[in-house]
């Protein structure tokens, strides 16, 4: 089997928001789809090891923020790559509430749903949600994976079913690469103009903001 | 509820093949997603109404033909708006077996699964496949559900869960336009530069191959 044929299946980039108790919290996913029209429902998957799939299971209810291109890419790092555990991921996020979930201001489109059903793997659940509302935002494209990996240069966390290995990673990106400055904690890869080394100590990572020490050498 | 929204959510064009004993069978599908990476399973909705839905349950296995932006779109006509219940979807159609499953020879990518799970709704089956084999082919990009409705200009069938109401349709795409040709069988609308009225009587729909008479006017 070749894992890179994952790689050609499209996906969307979303914010996967629910509460805990009454503090708003979420994780980035990619796995969302519609299952019906009507009654419109949809499914999205979502790693055990996501304090967001514990906070869904005893919420009950959970909003989709769909990410636009234009969305800013800093929300991806600020709700894919730390925890809502130890974490307030909405610190410094506009959001608005709609049927009292949180939704994210920087989105093209929301969905909220009820969980009527979920499915359990050995890594991730497939919650099964009855849309109660939705609404489009705007007129930008959304995000799609393949956008933000080619244009914004972004990977996988660790806990996306999109996930692959470093190892299997860089056997299909780098070949011709000789060197390359990569975000340690969000893989964000450095793709400017200006040499990584003369970038000033002022730079952060444009994806989860984290400083120029936290970049790697490969 | 806007149900617009729904057109925010990304998705791939997929041909979902199976075996009805041991004729080959599928249909187009635009629900899949990678449900986890280790093991590899993904998900995969369908409608019960697809002659495919059945066929699948009884083989417990199916095939997943990702359709590339090169991909001829008649194949879309072929395997998403006739029934394999009365049809051969496969007549002319070139294709090769994996695993004992039929899959499209002009894809850029295929997946074999063995079905582990399934959850139904009132009008959707969602499987889950556990992946037994799969491969990249070739390096055309994915045909993204974007590109086949804005390039391509399709649209979806009835079974689908993207399917959205003619009338809600019309109210966010004409608007402007006056008078437009539309293909009665697959919803293709007639787009080129020579005036409908004067295509030779030979004209067949790009996505569908059915003839001139089939299209009406808007």
């Amino acid at each position: 089997m070749n894992t890179n044929v994952f790689r050609n299946l499209s996906y969307g980039v979303y914010v996967v928001t629910t509460l805990d108790g009454s503090r708003p919290t979420g994780c980035v996913a990619n796995s969302v789809m519609q299952i019906t029209s009507s009654p419109a429902t949809i499914a999205v998957s979502m790693n055990h090891d996501n304090y967001t799939n514990d906070c869904m299971k005893r919420a009950g209810v959970f909003a989709v923020s769909i990410l636009s291109e234009k969305s800013d890419p800093s929300l991806i790092g600020q709700f894919g790559f730390q925890s809502g555990r130890d974490t307030d991921k909405f610190a410094g996020v506009s959001y608005e509430e709609q049927e009292h979930l949180p939704v994210l201001t920087d989105c093209c489109g929301y969905i909220v749903c009820k969980i009527i059903d979920q499915m359990e793997t050995n890594t991730h659940t497939v919650f099964l949600g009855e849309v109660i509302d939705g609404d489009s935002k705007g007129t930008d494209p959304a995000m799609t994976y393949a956008y933000y990996h080619k244009v914004i240069k972004g990977k996988s966390p660790k806990n996306a079913p999109t996930y692959l290995s470093e190892e299997e990673t860089e056997k299909t990106e780098t070949l011709a690469k000789k060197e390359t400055w990569v975000c340690s904690v969000c893989g964000y890869v450095y793709d400017g103009e200006t040499p990584f080394e003369e970038l000033p100590d002022s730079f952060t990572c444009p994806l989860c903001k984290m400083p120029k020490e936290k970049f790697i050498k490969k």
